[in-house]
């Protein structure tokens, strides 16, 4: 996305992995040398985070899905105005946990909301901004939600726990992120999500390690 | 905007009677039995009120103006969604104290966010939505400005209690109200706001009864 810096993001669904990842990911770098910026969406700033409780707040029953949809572009134009952006001109490395793609997978694919809206508003918000690698960690669903819920409590099989529909509101929103990842593969790293911590952690680095080195960013 | 009952938005600057006149004409509509639906904007509903806050709360010196314009976007699609278009499909009158040309006048000409954004916006969150009538309270803005101090403090003038760039601002909003109603005539009713309140409830009272008659509105 920039001539300097580099802007890296997470995706994936529940029980993928992501948001631990994403701090292996920062500690490495940093131990580098590297300067790292982690952050998250929605949120990420303190007006953007203001703006993400009141999403959490206003559950999807208690506001229109288009108004979900303003208030997450909102935030995420705070969001890179006001900290990706800055940080990205002074040569540093962003790492966010989620960006646009959750809102194409969870809103979009999953929740049925129009796709053609959240582009346009990306459009005309975002800048249309992409990251220079999104990292998806993808997996079957059955098995990453059964290892999320594992987290919880040992006992019951998913479909003691889960709807039907929300197992194939999982699966949508997975196949939404599989899509955006094929459609545009140079600027995704998709990740099998059932290896072991250790050895996704090591391929995410290998692929960051390249894309710095081919961008020529120094350490701090 | 609606096969069944009427959306009517009043629009003005600072010291333009604007509010009072909301007010009048909700009373007066009401004495003649017709079910009314006062409302207001940002805000107007429940959720839409919280994200009111937000923008209040996180002046522009807070938050940047595309967030501003992304959280306008969202109060309205929800005040849309869940408030103007159910009452409107009930038949009721909804009369709001502002619309989306507040959003044109004060972010758009005012301080000079994206016209083009603000129009997609509206398009993509709140289906391009039009009142059936916007009543524009309109005058020189230094004396409707004089007026508006005048509620505060009777010492000073203009000058000294406003920055010139201030003035300016307003003459742009005042500016861009009026290019709006004379490029949809049908569509505004501009209202001479240096006249006494009498004779302007009496203006817009006769005009939304007219309405009233041609769309066959009956008393509840």
């Amino acid at each position: 996305m920039s001539q300097n810096g580099l802007f890296l993001v997470f995706e994936g669904g529940d029980g993928s992995g992501k948001s631990s990842q994403r701090d292996i990911l920062v500690e490495r770098l940093k131990a580098r040398g590297l300067d790292v910026v982690p952050t998250r969406e929605p949120g990420g700033t303190p007006f953007a985070e203001e703006i993400r409780d009141l999403l959490l707040r206003g559950s999807m029953d208690k506001m229109h899905p288009k108004t979900g949809l303003g208030l997450f572009a909102a935030a995420r134009a705070e969001h890179l105005e006001t900290l990706v952006y800055p940080h990205l001109a002074a040569g540093r490395i962003v790492i966010s946990d989620r960006f646009v793609d959750s809102t194409f997978a969870y809103q979009g694919s999953g929740e049925g909301c129009s796709m053609e809206t959240i582009a346009a508003l990306h459009r005309e918000l975002c800048d249309d901004a992409q990251a220079d690698l999104t990292i998806l960690l993808d997996g079957p669903v059955r098995t990453l939600l059964e290892r999320a819920l594992g987290r919880i409590a040992d006992t019951g099989s998913l479909e003691d726990r889960f709807e039907s529909a929300d197992i194939a509101f999982h699966e949508r929103k997975a196949q939404c992120y599989r899509d955006r990842a094929a459609a545009a593969p140079e600027r995704y790293l998709v990740v099998d999500a059932l290896q072991s911590i250790e050895a996704i952690a090591d391929q995410i680095e290998a692929a960051v390690l390249r894309l710095i080195e081919n961008r020529r960013i120094a350490a701090a």
